[in-house]
């Protein structure tokens, strides 16, 4: 096979990237000055190598702790539960979360073989149960098995006396009512707050 | 910078790869095992310092000359004149093709301040003018510069007693004649064949 079939192959593997893209790709770093193919692979395998998960929470890290679990200036009363680290990025995008996280590693999927000693829920309960924890949110995604994830660690983790709060469900901002589906409308109904 | 960001800035400098898609892209890689990103690594490593272009038609090789070239099975007496290496690939996929290429590296735009002496025309007339050359095909784009280029390298190797066509305009197979542009419609009806 040629280098450049390699390539394609391997840059088609990437979720999103047909056959055409990955040969597109490919000529592109082709055509461009070698110092940028470098700069991609090096990329590449730093990350590959240096990247870690946080042995507190399971966030994406360089070191032993990641810079949320290590900020002085981060609520520690209260954790963020996410199925995977990468969510973590989008919760920190809106810059309106100062408390730890917690990183599931999944969500509970009995079809696809994922119980709960798939998942990182012992550690949860352990920090949950910390002195100082006052809640816990349950940030797993609105799917089936994101709420049935929730919904089983909601049972765990209310008797440890901490408050289990789950993120609300309702209409996307900018969204439009007419092309909602009718699950989200109910949902959005059903948690209508006062103005 | 983190690695993480580092990787999706350079993900992100790929064609058609948006901010979104490279911290996707990033994420997945995160996740594949270590021998994948490796894999994806070596092979940007392998195609960006190994590949160069063929002494004779610029065709993308690893050796000095390519193996359509070095091909004792290919028809010395007809050359196809393409933009771009890339495009030889999607030629070749057709299979109906068995004469040599000549790679241009671009086409004619002089807004762009691409004139006759930053395409590699000189070796194109050097080698139309051989023996045994008896039809040059220009398969530029059907774009305004690659109708330019074509006509200016029918005005050049003309006078070299070599037969010098240009691919066909016309429908797309597949196409729907409703939704094609007015100009290829009447490129197809003036281009039409007895049946």
């Amino acid at each position: 096979m040629s280098l450049i079939d390699r390539l394609a192959d391997e840059l088609a593997r990437l979720p999103g990237v047909g056959r055409k893209t990955a040969l597109r790709l490919t000529y592109h770093l082709l055509k461009a000055p070698p110092e940028d193919a470098g700069r991609l692979a090096d990329a590449i395998m730093a990350v590959s190598e240096r990247v870690r998960t946080c042995a507190r929470c399971g966030n994406y890290t360089e070191q032993s702790t990641c810079a949320i679990c290590a900020s002085p200036r981060r609520e520690l009363s209260i954790i963020c539960v996410v199925e995977e680290a990468s969510d973590i990025n989008a919760i920190e995008r809106t810059g309106e979360y100062r408390g730890l996280y917690h990183v599931l590693g999944g969500r509970l999927s009995p079809l696809d073989g994922i119980g709960p000693a798939e998942l990182n829920i012992t550690s949860l309960l352990e920090r949950a149960a910390m002195d100082g924890v006052r809640e816990v949110v349950l940030a797993t995604n609105p799917s089936v098995e994101g709420e049935a994830t929730a919904l089983y660690l909601h049972k765990l983790i209310s008797p440890l006396g901490v408050r289990v709060t789950r993120i609300a469900r309702g209409l996307p901002v900018g969204g439009d009512l007419e092309y909602a589906d009718g699950v989200t409308i109910a949902e959005a109904l059903h948690g209508r707050r006062e103005l």
